[in-house]
This record gives structure tokens, sequence and C-alpha cells, in this order.
């Protein structure tokens, strides 16, 4: 019974009355795993009629013994022990990472003198001679100028300062991109839109492997040390989701089924966006709308367990439990789409962009930090002690005390400069984003729209407050703005803007809330924060339906079955199916009157994944469905093994052979790998239904028929080709099957 | 092509090329409107697709004129205007309610002399006499004994105010219970579970009427004032869907379609959860979780919206915009599991519990507040201006001023004294509930079981402050408690309590949290209480796998496929399908050899809700199935309105009808009523994928075939019958179809 769980969908039953004899040669020619090959869909059904198989078999052994009780115990527990594992893994890889990138972006300024792998901030933490005011100057940080020749200021020391700022960025960004070449190539990018297909049950083999959990953190760590403008959360998904795949094999029960694999995926990207973005609930629900393609509510239970364990863990390493905006980026790449010569030569393209990166981020103080600073410093509101540029106001002499709320006061010369130079950082980054998406190393989007959508948000709030502090008669601010009280928050601005431009990029609504106020805490802002995600995402959708791991995943030609598109055209099956009008008739096979020849010929003239069979050519009554695959390991095998099996042998997919005369060669019975419940749709049936059907049911393939007749046969390829023609897009663009 | 809309899923072409010469006599016969009979399950799948036809009719139409533009426009937009009206309308009705139960909850105990329609807290509001230190007390708030004798101290007057106390207690129940009875029966209860059952795609008629919507918002403010020991979340649940579908009739698209109008309803109920709790994101993700059945992610958006829309008409009608945890309460009731002698008789028995629950819980100050009073102040830390009796802790002389930031206390007599009550409280908590569950009046759960749980939290919290203070040199408080430092917060322990308590009660994990942080604001505290949630949800299952809802609609014998049953039996379909062994064979009519006689006899003597057609007896192969409400609508309007259809006609669903000789009666042709799509599983599927089939799709019935022969039928009945019996439950108690 061993072999024969992996290899078919026939009913149990099936297999145990009428297999006897062949099972002897069959023991252990269909190997349990890799039964699907590479870029190709899963078929969710029969993975999961395997599952209960297995589940039934323990739960039934269970009764026979306390070992088999035990072990039937530690399978049901396997789930929960799967996601700690996860959560413990990833939730200590993200906080080596956010560790080693605080190190490695400020080791392109300078180094501590009293020890050489403290970051700036852990450097003047441990320094005592720090006071409160100025907490970022300390003697043992020093800058390189400072280090090299003793100067501090000066045009020299700024020069030299800004040389070395450039090629530290061009060494990590050189490193990461080599490191991704030779040893990892499916490491670069954000990984979400492969993820996204993945998660829908597309085989692509390698993508969540060894190499890339080891490579990506590195090459992950090196990207944004280098000061592009990239983030990290997509590759932190990534990267737990390799975790997933790393533990699944540790359970046969994870790893012989690729539709239970996939629920722990599910599980594991929530845990990336936990430790991403410090926001646990964030990332269930990120998983929930974003990622995941079936969620069933176990699932959901089980994301929410592996997020709180990796929350849980960052930050019991984390040594900085102060700051909330972890380090949380983005999501997205578009390697194809950059057709620029220089994307012929990776290489080239990221130290080119890297190049012109810190030329231009250096000058600018708003560009020189890293982005996830920046963001911070957008979303504060200024204290009377801020010692922030942004936070140059000049202050009304009257004021007794500085006290958390303080009322409106006209900005001065510093806020006004800051202004400029936020203005000129929103159009470097929005220009360079786009220019760094497309890039062979791992990159992700989250932290760069948000940080124009802070900008933006940020300037347009100081211009408001400037305006009801100079003109608090006008109408608009008449009834809630009185002179001197705090009416308007730039920061708020600046965050809302965050939400509206990560929401235009992304589309998602509740999971981005969620995250927001995860992220910030500003639990009283939900209504602006849910107000802004969903203007942005009207406004996006008018532009085009799409998020951008839609597009993405459109763009590589992945076979995604998208939840979101509705189809409304009024074709039906017999419009889709093969064979069209004027083809060769379909492949099948017929249940008692086929050789082994005839099967032979048939798989070395096609490349269907597998045949119907019928009662007989001229009835083309339909009995099941068999795997090509299992139908090559068969007769190999029985050519092999089984004494008088011969190229004129009969193929009987009967439930009984009959008994023939000792003249006429050996029967091959092959009814046990005969799949007895295919699933069909009569030729009337809409292709709307067909789609709901496929997308529910997660279908490779389904046979059409009318009043019992075998007429042809929809594969999934179909499907998405079809969709595409009826949106007018290229069908050929569908490349996978 | 109007009439054929509603009754068909006949194909369209089909129906454009087949019917021309019935169009004439089928004009108005087949009214668009409740195809579906009371206590019938819907087919989602055909009403998904008659919404695409009307879909693609307004969108092929919309490019004859401008006016057909704006309306095709405007149906686009319907969907949002119907979420935007839902949200203005149970934010009101939340807002009014919320008020009313302030005002008479207070009624109870006295009145305010200046404007008799004030609570005492907006009496004391309004009042300049007030204090700080007492803000409760003001003269124009008398309490009954005081008006009526001039005493406020005195046994007389304790005596006279708790008669009072319980004779309102009584009246508001009566008349709850009575407005119940007389008005609107399905009133009763929380209407969480039956909302459930609607939303998988049952039809219950009037459950959401409009004598629900005006008698449920009334008699709940009634059961909640009398003071017994129930919530209002579940019933404002109901009452937003009543609105929802009150909305659904201004829009033929949702009114029409019974799958577009439980989108609008998921989007209410999340809703409703939002101004419940004031939690709007928790909304959404409780009717994600816990109530709805299809939620596609365009639902969630649009729950989003009406959750925000809601939650901030509540904010706005509020006119204290002060307390975080508005009123918020549950969602559960047994009617038909209390079968006690009292439970026949409902007024009486409402009216003993209301007795007995006002007579018990008057003396304890725990008890007769309204409970989310009690919540509100075990939830709460204690700072040091603190009046409570639980925050009677002896203060260190030496602590110069008081700030947020105290350290543990050893704990005053007050603090042992309300340790006592509260341990009543809890016991009586816990029993009056259980006997408040079932009664004939709107009453929810979520407020009880959080009180329980946050009185326990709060009781164990107080516990281990107090042992770490007196034995802070003990292993586990050693390394995280030094002396002085504030290190136990009971309130936190309340808060852990309640979520655990409810998280068991119902089994939500994602959405409690989220509930539990948007209403407390406790951010920080997220770690905790997703632990909470997973362990008492792991506690909880040991013991059964069904939360409160689901029991309850079992109880009720609902025809509800629970997606989180998994189904693991080794049955096939062959084992459940219809006719079983011995049975008389399956009802079927042939395509063109059945006279009307026939089928009106076929009609009289079953009482299925369609039938399948086949080839002929012989061949039983299967062409489609049609509509049991289709036929008889058909032929009746065939009799009267077409010349020549006599009992002997032939009813032809082929294509053509044979040209018949003059002397033969006219033909019926019936092919457009037939739906040449029905679902068909083979006799050898496993249950498990029928299962899963039915629950994804949401199908009515599916057929059996075997080498395209018809064997057999299976309906959602059939499915649920033979769920129960593999559960070893009575197959009997799925009572309805």
């Amino acid at each position: 019974m061993e072999a024969g769980e992996g290899v078919s969908s026939a009913t149990p039953t099936e297999e145990m009355n009428g297999a006897g004899n062949l099972m002897d040669f069959l023991d252990e020619p269909f190997p349990d795993v890799s039964t699907y090959e590479d870029f190709h869909t899963i078929d969710w059904l029969r993975e999961k009629s395997r599952d209960t198989d297995r589940h039934r078999k323990i739960t039934s052994k269970s009764k026979e013994s306390i070992w088999e009780l035990i072990k039937s115990l530690l399978d049901a527990w396997s789930g929960w022990v799967v996601m700690l594992l996860i959560g413990l893994l990833s939730g200590t890889l993200a906080g080596v990472i956010d560790l080693a990138v605080d190190w490695m972006t400020d080791l392109k300024e300078g180094v501590c003198l009293s020890a050489f792998w403290y970051s700036h901030e852990q450097c003047c933490w441990t320094s005592n001679e720090t006071t409160f005011d100025d907490r970022d100057k300390c003697p043992q940080w020093q800058k390189w100028a400072e280090l090299m020749t003793g100067h501090t200021e000066g045009a020299g020391a700024y020069v030299l300062n800004y040389f070395l700022y450039i090629l530290w960025a061009l060494l990590f960004s050189f490193l990461a991109v080599s490191l991704v070449r030779v040893f990892a190539p499916y490491a670069c990018g954000s990984g979400i839109p492969e993820i996204k297909t993945i998660l829908s049950g597309f085989i692509i083999r390698g993508y969540l492997g060894k190499w890339t959990l080891l490579i990506k953190p590195v090459t992950l760590v090196l990207a944004v040390s280098s000061g592009l403008s990239l983030g990290k959360e997509g590759p932190l998904v990534h990267v737990a989701c390799c975790c997933g795949n790393l533990f699944c094999s540790l359970f046969s029960k994870y790893s012989k089924n690729e539709a239970k694999r996939r629920e722990v995926l599910s599980a594991a990207a929530a845990a990336g966006v936990s430790v991403a973005f410090g926001a646990p609930i964030g990332g269930v629900l990120f998983s929930l709308e974003e990622v995941s393609y079936y969620f069933p509510l176990k699932t959901l239970w089980r994301s929410f367990f592996a997020a709180l364990v990796a929350a849980f863990t960052l930050r019991s390493i984390n040594p900085f439990g102060n700051s909330r905006l972890v380090l949380f980026y983005v999501e997205y790449h578009t390697p194809w789409y950059m057709t620029t010569q220089l994307g012929k030569y990776p290489v080239l393209e990221v130290i080119a962009v890297t190049g012109i990166t810190a030329l231009l981020a250096y000058p600018n103080p708003y560009t020189r930090r890293s982005t996830s600073e920046l963001i911070s410093e957008l979303f504060n509101d200024c204290g009377a002690l801020e010692s922030s540029q942004l936070c140059d106001y000049i202050n009304n002499p009257n004021m007794s005390r500085p006290v958390d709320d303080i009322p409106d006061r006209p900005a001065g010369p510093g806020v006004y400069n800051a202004l400029w130079q936020l203005a000129l950082a929103l159009i470097f980054k929005i220009v360079i984003t786009i220019f760094t998406f497309g890039m062979k190393i791992p990159s992700g989007l989250f932290i760069p729209s948000m940080a124009v959508g802070a900008i933006a948000g940020r300037i347009v709030g100081i211009a408001v407050e400037q305006i009801a502090y100079h003109h608090h008669d006008w109408i608009i601010f008449k009834n809630w703005c009185r002179p001197g009280a705090d009416c308007v928050t730039p920061g708020l601005y600046a965050m809302v803007g965050a939400a509206a431009c990560l929401g235009g990029v992304t589309r998602m609504t509740v999971s981005l809330v969620v995250i927001m106020f995860e992220l910030t805490g500003g639990l009283e802002y939900i209504v602006p924060l849910m107000a802004a995600a969903v203007t942005s995402k009207w406004v996006a959708d008018a532009f085009g339906k799409e998020g951008i791991y839609e597009s993405h995943i459109q763009l590589n030609g992945y076979p995604y079955l998208d939840v979101r598109d509705e189809f409304t055209h009024r074709t039906l099956a017999t419009d889709v199916m093969r064979p069209r009008r004027n083809d060769p008739p379909l492949a099948v096979l017929t249940q008692d009157s086929t050789t082994v020849e005839d099967v032979e010929t048939l798989i070395k003239d096609t490349d269907y994944n597998g045949f119907p069979v019928v009662v007989s050519r001229e009835s083309e009554r339909l009995i099941g469905f068999v795997q090509r695959r299992d139908l090559t390991l068969a007769i190999k095998n029985a050519r092999q093994k089984q004494d008088g099996v011969v190229s004129s042998s009969v193929v009987y997919f009967t439930e009984d052979a009959p008994q023939l005369p000792a003249s006429n060669p050996q029967p091959l019975k092959l009814r046990r790998i005969l799949n007895l419940s295919p699933f069909t749709v009569t030729d009337h049936t809409p292709m709307e239904t067909v789609v709901d059907i496929f997308r529910k049911l997660g279908l490779r393939q389904c046979l059409v028929t009318r009043s019992g007749r075998l007429l042809g046969i929809i594969t999934k390829k179909d499907v998405l080709r079809h969709m595409a023609q009826m949106m007018n897009q290229d069908p050929e663009s569908i490349m996978f099957n």
C-alpha cells in the first residue's frame, strides 16, 4: 500500500480489491516525492485526497499500539512544531539582518574605535560621554576622514568622506550582485510574485531551496547597506518561506504533499511580514489578503502562531527594543521589464545604479541616512526639545514651559530649508526607485514607496500647518482651528501619505492599515488611515486593476489564476476545450482494446500530462483519467519485472481482465493507476463557471462531456490563455503549464 | 429575455436560439425574485451566473446611449452606495441605542432633576457643581428614595432604592419579551448563528425583515437596561444585517440575486461589529473569520468601507467621545436548548430571571453597575488619584509626587474587600449568564463572557501583585521585579483574562486580538493577547472542536456546511447518493418521450426540487437538470396560453422537436428551462472531494454518473446527513433542506 499512496488517486477500496497481484511488482518504483515536474501546476484535489488517505491510515494504526498512538499524536502536532521552528528561525534571521544592516550602513560613514563591530548608535550608546541633546556625537565614533587625516571639518574631509561612502556602497553592491549571480540566481528580487505563484499551485524547483536561504540574507544585508533605494520586507518574506520549505522536509506529511506544503508556506509568509515590520497581525492579514491562494481557517490559526513566535523571537534579539519602526521594506522587482542595454549586464547595472545613488544621495541629508530613519523622522511630531531641522519653528516667547501639546507655530528658516531638501529628495527617490526595482539583487518596494509617500505627506502637512497658522480666519480652518491651538500635525500627514502611496502600489487595504498602526502605534488615527487606503485604492484602480505583484506575475507569464479577475464573457466550455475544430481527435485510451505498443506510441507522440480512458472509440463514454507519468512508470516496470508482458499485450483498465487463451500474450492490468473520479463539465457549461471551478478546486485539468460522451479536455493553461484572449492580451504570454 | 433570466441557467445562446415561439407565452409568469422557497438552500453557481448575465447585458447596453452609460456607472457604484447607507444607518442606530441604554440603566437608580432625559453622567456633566474627585455626585441627580422621601442614607432609603431597582428591571424585561413575542419573534437571541446560516446560502424569510429592524433595537435597549447578564454585540450585528437587507431592496442587482445579497450582508455584519465595539478592523476580521461563508476580496474591501463609515458615524453621534470601551456585547442564545419547564413560558421565564438577577445583583457594587462599566474598571490601572475601592493601596509615604509609573504597593483593606466581592460576582455572573442565554429576548454573550474573564483575571492579577510585593526574592520574580518597581499590572491580567474567556467561547483568534486592542488601545500588549488567544483556543478545542455559534447551528439543525469540519472518512459518492439500494429508481424525465401528464404525475407524487433529464430510460445518459418550480410554471402557462397543449402532448427537451402529423397533439418544447450544465461527479469520487465541492462551489445538488450513465443524486442535505452519521450523530438532526 505504501507505494500506491503516492501515485494514484484511484479510490482506496479499488486499490485493495483489484490490484493484489500487481502490488509485488510495483512496490518501490513510484517515488512519493516530486510527482510533479518543474514549472508544472499541482492538482489540489488529488493532493488533498492523498493527505486524507495518509491521515486515515495513521488514525487506524494508532489503535494498534502505544507507539503508533504516540506517532499519530506527533503527526497531529507536527504542524504546530513546524510553525514554532519557522517562527524561531525567521525571527532570528531577521534580528541578525537588522543588526548587520545597522552596522554596515554606518560603516560607510565611519567606524567605532572602541569596538569596530558596533554601529554608530551602539557605539555612542555604550559611551558615557554623550549628552542628551547630542546623542549622535561621541568621541568613540569617528568618520573616515577624521580617522585618516584628523580633520573633521572642511572641504577636504567632506570630499574624502563622500568618496569613501561611494566606494563602500560600490563594494557592497558588487558583492551582492556577484553572490546572487554565482550561487543563487533565485535570490534576486523580492520574491513575492513568485511566492504568490508557488502558493497558487505552481512548481518552481529550487526557488525556496537551501542555497537561496543561505545567500539571500547575506546579499540582502549587502544590498540594503549599499544605500540603494530598496527595502527588505519582500526578501524577508522570501527568506521565511525558504525556512518553511526547509522545515517541511523534516516531516513527510509536508514534504511529500504539495498542498500541505503550501499551507506551511502561507504561514511562513505571515511570519516573514511579522518580522519585517514587527507587525504580527499585519503579517497574518498580508498573507491572507495579498499572498495566499488557499487559506483555510486552520492555516489562519497557524499563521497567527508562527507570526507570534517570530515577532517574539525578533523582540528578544533586538538589543534596542526602543524603535517601533523596525526595518520594514518592500517586495517588488521587475528583472524582465527593464529593457535597457544595461539590463544585459546585471553586475554593471548594479554598480552603475549604486554609484549614481551614492553620488546623489550623499549631499542631501534626507537621502544620505537610511530610508527607515528618514521615515521615522518624517512621522515624528515636533516636540519642544527636538533638534531636527524639520522642527525649527519660531517658539512663542510667552510659552511658559515645553509641554507635549505645542500650539501651531510659524516655521523658522530651518523648516523652509528642509522643505527644499525634501522636495529634491522626493524627486530623487521616485526616479532612482524606478531604476532600482529591476536589478538582480534582493530588493523590496515597501520602504521606498513609503518614503515617497511620507515625504510628499510631510511637505503637504507643513504647508497646511503654515497656511492654518497665518490664515486661521479662512473658512476651512475656522471651525476646528483656533489660534494658539495645535490643529495641524505634519507627522500625521506623512503617515497618511506613506499609507496612501503604499496602498496605491500594492492595493492592500485591511492589512495595510493594520501594518501601519502596528508600526506606528497610532491606533487613534485608524480612520484617516482607512480613508487613505480606500481612496488610494479607488484612484489606483481607475488606472488599472492590477497591483504591482499581479503585473509582475503577468510579465513573467506565470500561470496564475487571480481570484480578483472577474470573468464575465459569454463563452462556453465547448469554445475553449481541445481538440478545436479541424484539430486531430483527442488522444484517448480505451478500457480494454489498447495494446502496450499503442500506449507507448501515444506517449512518444504526444506531450500531454495525461490521457482520458473511454469504454470504446465508438461509444466514447468516459471511464477515468490516467497520468502520463504513472503510465510510463507502470509499463516500464511491467516490462522489466512482469513475465509475459510484451508489445502486443492488451492493457486493461477494467476491474477484471478476461481469461485469455494461453497463446495470447499476458494482459497488463492497470486499473490501479486509473483515476476513477476525473472532473467533468458539460460542453454547455459557461466558462465563467469553469473558471470558478478551476480557481476554487485548484484543478489541473477538466474533461468536457456531452450526454456522457467525452468531447475534449480543458487544462489550466487553456483557461488562462482564453482569459488573456478575452482581455485582448497575447494568449501566448502564458508561458508555463 | 427578461423573464428568462430569473428562472433558468440554461446558457444564453440556447435561450436565444431555441425558445423563440415560447417567449410570448412566458413573458411575465416567472417572477425574478424569490425563486427559492423558505428554508431552502440557494444555488451559488446559478446565482453568480445570473449576475454575470445581468452585468453583460448592462455593459453591452451602455454603448448604446449616454443614459444607458450613466445607468451602467450607477450600477457599478451601487455596491459602494449600499455600503455607505449601511454604515450611516447602523452607526446611527448604534449611537441612539448607546444613549438610550445609558439613560435607562441609570433610570433604575434615580432621575436627573434638571432634565429627566439625561443619564447620570450627562446630568452631572452639565452641572458645574461637580468636583474632580467626586464626579458621580451632583445635586441634580437624585436617587429615587431621595426624590420620594428626602432621605439619602439609612436602611429605609436602601430598601426603597433596591425595590424600585427590581421593579424597573422587571418592567423593562417584561416590555422587551412582550414586544418580541407580539411583533417580531425573530428579534430574539443574538442572531449570529442564523446569520451564519443565511450567509452560507440558506433562506429564512423575514429573519432580516423590517419588523425585526424596528423591534430589535427597541427590545435590545430594554433588555440591556433591565440589567440582565447579556450583551448587545450580537444583536447589533443582526440589526446591521437588517439594514443591509433593507438597502438591498433599493437595487435590483442585490434584491434579485441571493448571492449578491449575501455579499452585502457579509459587509453589514462587519459594520455591526464595528459599531458594537468601535472596532472597524476587528469588525472586518470578525466577519471574515467567524460569520461569512463566501468572502471574496471585493467583499473584504467593501466591508472595510462599511465598517469605516459606521465607526465614523457612531463617533460623530456619541456625545462623550471619551470612552473607548463602547458598549460591546455578545452574540449567542439557545432558545431550544433550555429544556426546563420554564422554557415553555417565555414571558414568565424572562420575568423570573430578571427578578433573580436584580435581586442578587443590587447588593454587590460590581454587579449592580452595567457590565461594560465593570469591565472598564477592571481593565484600568490604578493611578495615584484613583478613588475606586480596587485601588485602595497603601501608598509609600516617601513617594514624592503622584506620577503615572507607580511602583507595586501593598494592598489596603479596600482591595481585600473588593477581592471578596469580585469572587462572589464571578460566581454570580457565570451562573446567571448560563440561564440568561436561552431567553426569548435580544441577547449577546460577548460582554458577559468578557466580564467573567476580566473578573478572574483581575483576581489573579492582584494575587500575583501582592505575592510579588511581599516575596520579591522568589526565583520567579527575581529577574524581572526589583523592589520599588512597577512589575505587575493587575489591569493587564484582567484584559488578558477577558480575551482568553471570549476566545474560549467563540474560538476567534485574529479578530479577537484586533478587537481587544482596538477596544483598549493596548497595542503593546499584542503578544500576551495573542498568547492568550492561542492558548484558550487549544484548551477549548481539546474539549470539543465547536465554538458557540457552531453548536447553536447544530442544535437548530440548520443545513450549515462548516468549513472547519474536516471530512476524513473513506466513503464514496456511491454510498451517499440516492436512490439507495432497494429504493425505487430515481425519478427522471426523458428528453423526448415523456408526456405532459407523466410530468404532472411526477410532480404530484414527489417533492424533489428538480429532476434530471436523460436521453432515454434505456441508455440513461444525462442531458440536463430541470427545476421543479420552472417545470410547474412552464406547464401551467403552456396549458393556459398555448393552443393544443394537452395531457398527452409530448414534452421535448431536445433542440428541435420533430415535425409531427397534425393528428398528434401539439408538442411542448421546454429546452429553455433545462439546465444544460448540471454538476456531476462519478460514483467513485471520494466523499471528501464531494464535500469539498459542495462547500466551495455552494452547490444545491450534484448528479452521480458512471461512464456517462446517470446513477443517482446527492443533495446538500444528503451530504450533511452523511457527515452527521459519520460523526455518530443523529442524521435526522439535519432538519431543513
